[in-house]
């Protein structure tokens, strides 16, 4: 019998448009007890990504909606700090799906031993859902070519700043779109993209022209909205464009009013023969997590590929910081600490 | 020295919107005189197929526009009438790109055998470009799994009439789109089809949601308009669709002046994890049109595949026979009989 309580934050109603902050609410409930077969796990960092969204809304997905009143989902770096499973001792780290909140029980479904991992929060970032997303939609879906030019939008992003680092080590010339000198300097210096352009500027369809001067052979789709506007006249023919996002339409709540451009893109998709995969990461690509691991741990390992982190303090810090994921307020990936 | 005249039909202007009679131009040359190393073809028969549309605009493309002046393109069946070519002999059917005129020059150059096929008209259609683009667009893009269903748009034509052949001998439910009771009958009665819908139907979309139970696996995609938007609330998860057409649009001049659905053609493809593909047949799977020729020569022999023609009669029949192949008029493979 635990007399702690455990806080959660749970969907109040849903949002039109841009989430607020009167989308969430925090309650308190007894933590609650494992029975026979379960565990109980505290919450260390909770992981905010862009998906979330969509489980906000109600419209069919790949996903079921969150109900009104559920606590909202997301993957937890966690510690079993009470274990009936015979599988699980008291203390070990492990990748779970908690949501948002300091405690939940598990039978074990979808918890992942993190063993000594050093820095556990990588097995939200890097060695996670967005680095295993950029992994596999660049190089299963984009097959990058040595030579071959790359762009990536959100590209100071979680998936963004890994999905380009992959195509500079394979050999691509790789264009990022980032919000902000400061990411696009990060970008450029630190990750070693050959141009970062600004998504604010008035000219980025013309920055982006100039910057892929023999076309765009790989677009890694995590944004769509003006970028992907920008970047579809550029399509070389066979152009590949993995597609894991679209975060630029999440919050809107219509189509736009302007000319429909659907016979526009399914006829640049005929005529450069492009090939547009959309794909979600665990489903589609699950059994390849473990090759996945090995080669994105070592790469990490020997400095080859670079991560940047931006953590949010406290459970109650959860629903600005999410809301400010939409709007490219995070710099890296967002993660929540909520405890130690 | 030859004193014939070669009848040729030649691009007189460029359509703007719907192409016109006046667009075409019928004129008379002297029949040329190969060179060493060149044959002389004469035209049997003249394959016309809606990629011309293409052709006749001058906006970027796969392939280059037709100049004004020019003789329109198209693959033909000819015969060998003069060789100064050591590897051909006078009398040699072969399939070749002569365009829409009686006789033409080559040095070998695109020019195939044909040998001794019974039906030398069907290297234009079942055997040829229509026959492959099918058979490697639903089998290599497609993928269709036994018990999947296949939904194919002109139904009836040179390509869907094989598409849903191919679909059934694999195991597949399979639910045409064709325009009128005639084709849709020769479709499900002929063919084979489970299914097939008039285009026509004020109701299209409720008739080929209710034709498709369990949703769409495969769309194989010619037509695109109204055809595509019936289709795209109804593709499910990991469906894919090839793209080699997109007759719909073909004559537009312009966006259609209604909200863009550009982002909800992206958002399905990703909530959904849809695969579209743009292939161009011969540039995309030249180098498997041997195997296709040995698997198609034996459906066919064997009755398993099916294909129909549709004959006009003389060179001065192409305009007309073209202009009327866009708007859905032919009733399988349009070829035009130019001589003996």
């Amino acid at each position: 019998m635990n007399t702690q309580l455990n806080q959660r934050i749970v969907l109040a109603s849903r949002p039109v448009g841009e989430p607020l902050p009167a989308n969430f609410r925090l309650e308190s409930a007894p933590v609650p007890t494992p029975a026979d077969g379960q565990i109980l796990l505290r919450t260390l960092y909770l992981s905010l990504d862009p998906y979330m969204r969509g489980r906000m809304s109600d419209a069919k997905s790949y996903a079921p909606p969150v109900a009104i009143g559920e606590v909202m989902v997301g993957a937890t770096v966690s510690r079993v700090v009470q274990s009936r499973h015979p599988d699980y001792k008291t203390g070990e780290l492990v990748l779970s799906f908690n949501g948002w909140q300091d405690y939940a029980l598990s039978d074990g479904t979808r918890v992942h031993k993190l063993g000594d991992l050093a820095r556990p929060s990588l097995a939200l970032g890097i060695l996670g859902m967005p680095g295993f997303t950029a992994y596999m939609g660049l190089l299963d879906i984009g097959q990058p070519q040595a030579g071959e030019t790359v762009v990536v939008a959100a590209a100071s992003g979680a998936v963004g700043a890994v999905v380009g680092q992959i195509a500079k080590l394979k050999g691509c010339r790789v264009v990022g779109i980032a919000g902000g000198k400061a990411k696009c300097d990060y970008v450029m210096t630190e990750l070693g993209f050959d141009v970062c352009i600004d998504h604010h500027a008035d000219d980025l369809a013309e920055q982006l022209a100039a910057a892929c001067p023999s076309g765009i052979d790989v677009y890694f789709e995590n944004v769509g909205g003006k970028v992907f506007d920008a970047v579809l006249p550029l399509l070389n023919t066979k152009a590949r464009v993995p597609l894991c996002g679209l975060i630029a339409s999440y919050n809107t709540t219509g189509l736009p009013d302007r000319p429909d451009r659907l016979p526009l893109l399914a006829t640049t998709i005929l005529k450069r023969r492009i090939r547009m995969q959309g794909f979600i990461i665990f489903d589609d690509y699950g059994h390849r997590y473990p090759e996945f691991l090995q080669e994105m741990g070592k790469w990490f390992a020997e400095g080859k590929i670079k991560f940047r982190e931006d953590i949010a303090s406290g459970l109650d810090a959860a629903p600005d910081a999410f809301i400010g994921l939409l709007k490219g307020n995070n710099f890296g990936k967002l993660i929540v600490k909520i405890s130690d």
